[in-house]
């Protein structure tokens, strides 16, 4: 073992400080969730391929870490006279499971599985271990633990207000000096791409919009000009870009004109209004509640509300929790 | 997902229910361990097969998990003619990298790996999962959690004092009504290959008399005629087989009697002694510690004491802890 002693790439030891310092971490993010309602459960390490294959895009299902079924690959050697040609159908064969790639599918196919033992509403929370074959950039590992905790069964837009108010309890008690919680709605973007009569492409329009914070304006509609989007709408997607929203309820206002006679757009407008009025009743500790229209992540499976948190500038880390409303759990 | 939802086999869901009482095991086992002085590490999940392959077995080597190279099968198609006549070849370029399949070779590869780091004697505990492709069984699964506690550079005899009042107090919290520790010395199995002249043959003779729980006597017996041991020997060990000891006191004279010229066997007991000795004086609170010389699990690799950790018959379980010293884990 002396001579090439080492570890897999885009993995990581802990050591005894460091773990002592990730449990940590970890106990006050599943105080949070308990303190909240949230019951934990957990998933076995491997789903099956069916399972996982197919429910994050083409990118996603490269990224997942499959399992070589024991001794199968050389049996599939051995019946075939020649694998080259048949490798697109023996490569199922040798590969029935993998690792898990988040914790939002096993948990919907935990939900679909179980759903004879559980009550609904059902709320849960998940601490563990993902694996993604990610090429992996500084900071970034092909193993890390993610913290979900997800409600099953209740359409209640108090919900989400109790969400907003769970990422504020977890980052306040761990210290954070500040966040910035952006929140968007799926129905306001709906909204928008039927205002500039580009409901067919509402996915490209989006998945574009989202980019904002790491392309900038001009590389939006850059974007959105090379997968030939209207002039019209992307004049309209200009102008939205380049108002100089002074705080969320300049932001309704607009919206509210834009949606004078758009019913969809109405319905996301009128639900933010709720979680936005009952988060300011409440107050939030540490955290700022910042309506944003061009966030879009997760718009293939959101349906309701769209969240991220950001951290201050200060901390050099990205997006550091998430989530939205689905309302298919078992399209997922 | 409908369809044929379902998890791979030998896996398990955990209910918050479950979940719960398996948290409560592993909080008491922690606390035990750092009470003992025994600091957490973890690994990650996976080790290149250079690290795992070759460790276990060739039993060992099929029931490991590999995971498939993203996208490296379908390349190593591409650039092979044919695979049938290459796959020995092949396989090793589709699978770099394992699930581990216990803890002690991670820990091994990290000793070596951070020996910069540590200092020694280095006193870690690590409670992670483990995986294994094993055809699962009435109550036995393909991941399931291990907790172990090892130094690392001690080699006082007073470290497996310390073993046998930690398992003590682990089963004792557990609220264990008694358990029973057997212990065994690999000099003692030495020492008595060696009076049966069988030293050559040294693994066989021991794997076969481990077995005995298993087979019976006569089981072991005809094992070690099939594999052609000398008659002598299994005369002798036939003896060794039938005679009643009485209690731990009555094994040691025996053993003193059979090693009176044999320099190997007379280290052994006195090891055994110390720590029979210490044991006693300072006490056990649900545990008997008894000196059994047909434990033998793990010959292969350990160079010291030998302990397995058996619950009481009243419980349904087989084996519930075990270790020993090996003074090389570089060889590991």
């Amino acid at each position: 073992m002396n001579k090439s002693v080492g570890i897999p790439k885009g993995m990581r030891d802990f050591s005894p400080q460091e773990l002592q310092r990730r449990r940590e971490i970890i106990s006050v993010i599943q105080q949070a969730f308990e303190s909240f309602g949230f019951q934990p459960i957990e998933t076995p390490s491997m789903e099956t391929t069916e399972t996982l294959l197919g429910k994050y895009g083409e990118e996603g299902d490269r990224l997942i870490f499959k399992i070589l079924n024991s001794g199968d690959f050389m049996k599939a050697v051995d019946e075939n006279d020649c694998l080259q040609k048949d490798a697109a159908r023996i490569a199922p064969k040798i590969t029935e499971k993998a690792l898990r790639y988040d914790l939002t599918v096993p948990f919907a196919r935990y939900v679909v599985q179980h759903r004879n033992e559980i009550n609904l509403p059902f709320k849960r929370y998940q601490i563990q271990p993902v694996w993604r074959a990610d090429r992996p950039q500084k900071g970034r590992y092909r193993e890390f633990y993610q913290c979900d905790a997800d409600v099953v069964g209740s359409d209640a837009l108090w919900s989400e207000v109790e969400f907003i108010q769970l990422y504020d309890t977890v980052f306040s008690k761990l210290n954070f000096p500040e966040v910035s919680i952006k929140i968007n709605h799926r129905k306001i973007l709906s909204g928008l791409a039927e205002a500039f009569e580009i409901s067919n492409r509402i996915i490209d329009f989006t998945v574009s919009l989202d980019k904002l914070d790491k392309i900038g304006k001009t590389g939006v509609i850059d974007e959105l000009k090379k997968r030939n989007f209207p002039k019209v709408a992307i004049d309209k997607i200009n102008d939205l870009l380049h108002v100089d929203f002074t705080d969320n309820q300049s932001v309704i206002e607009y919206l509210k004109e834009i949606f004078a006679n758009n019913k969809i757009g109405q319905k996301g407008v009128e639900e933010l209004e709720f979680i936005l009025d009952k988060t300011t009743s409440l107050g939030l500790s540490i955290s700022a509640l910042n309506l944003d229209l061009t966030l879009a992540r997760g718009i293939n499976y959101y349906t309701g509300t769209i969240i991220e948190v950001l951290p201050p500038k200060s901390v050099e880390l990205g997006s550091i929790g998430g989530g939205g409303r689905y309302d298919d759990l078992t399209g997922i």
